[in-house]
């Protein structure tokens, strides 16, 4: 463990900001980018199911195929990295069984040990509650993922912009994605602020922590 | 800024994992807390609308009552910091006016200087498509700062627990925050890690990087 001062932390984080114009010109390095995809495939999510992909879009024509549909946002073009997250659309019994495969190979254990939390799982999101609502669950693990990976890149200085202002199934067309399982939910544009971005010299707008936070 | 090395952000989310079993008699000191909540704070939301409220629990009893609508997970009553994250219910212009009102005054503006952007945001969050389902844009915001949240205790070698296993309409009843226009969404539980815990010592499960990214 190395720890990370927590004043430091603070400070990236007033750093960042949801950048409205970026640096067509400045590309994340090849080696930084591998590390911040690392850093998002270890996002947590609940039971550690993943139920997500990310589309990582650094091809100038497929950026401006996708401009039209997010508002025409300059920052899908001007970006260096357009991640887009895709949550799944549903969970059965197979794919708790490929994850509860892929734990028991890391941890060097026979499947069957694993059984008893297998079944917790697969009562719980197949056949219990959350089963009702597997795709707005998938999203909810993909804004998980999409939090974390925000404050990652703000720890090293990497610019980003979070876009909901997109539309979901014209992504999937552009992708071709349709009837992979997986869905287009939310996008976020990774790079270097232009020094033309006034906004991120703006002050940051947060409640007060009286408004926000109560303590018990 | 004084950016972190990528490699010491990913040493601590390897670090990071839903803590099972919490050593009871550490807790997390006033100092650190304070920043843990001003990182919360500063997570982003769309808009920064900030569509949430933020409930710490410490006092032993209130966590007592929540451990049975909690799966009697002991993580609810050993943990040091109990955060349970509610979202917003509704929006309407007065809620939208409201943080007008705190940007103009934040950046020192007259509001009539924000009337453009108030109206997108109406546009959108009000009588746009968002505003057929506020109450589930409001939980994707509350998992971003579930995710920031998580990530930045990582940093400084706080540990975490996300903790979607509650029952939502018990912990409003045992906060007291029924008809508040909030509701809760989820909880994490903050503190150390017992040497007790075998679960963190394990080895992480993710799916490989050929299944879950693909590069355009």
């Amino acid at each position: 463990m190395s720890k990370i001062n927590l004043s430091q932390v603070l400070e990236q984080l007033n750093w960042r900001a949801a950048i409205k114009v970026f640096d067509a010109t400045k590309k994340i390095s090849n080696e930084d980018w591998a590390n911040i995809e690392e850093a998002l495939i270890l996002s947590p999510s609940s039971y550690g199911l993943q139920p997500w992909k990310f589309i990582v879009v650094t091809d100038q024509k497929i950026k401006e195929k996708l401009k039209p549909f997010s508002w025409n946002q300059s920052q899908i073009t001007d970006c260096s990295h357009l991640l887009i997250c895709l949550g799944k659309t549903e969970l059965n019994e197979n794919y708790v069984d490929h994850f509860i495969q892929a734990s028991a190979e890391k941890k060097g254990l026979p499947v069957e040990k694993l059984q008893g939390y297998r079944n917790m799982i697969v009562a719980d999101v197949i056949n219990g509650e959350r089963a009702k609502i597997i795709p707005e669950w998938a999203t909810r693990q993909v804004y998980i993922a999409l939090g974390n990976i925000m404050t990652v890149a703000a720890m090293v200085g990497v610019d980003t912009c979070p876009l909901e202002g997109i539309e979901p199934a014209q992504y999937d067309n552009v992708l071709g994605v349709n009837g992979s399982g997986y869905e287009t939910r939310v996008a976020c544009a990774f790079g270097y602020r232009s020094v033309n971005d006034v906004y991120s010299r703006q002050p940051k707008i947060r409640f007060s922590s009286d408004e926000l936070l109560i303590r018990k």
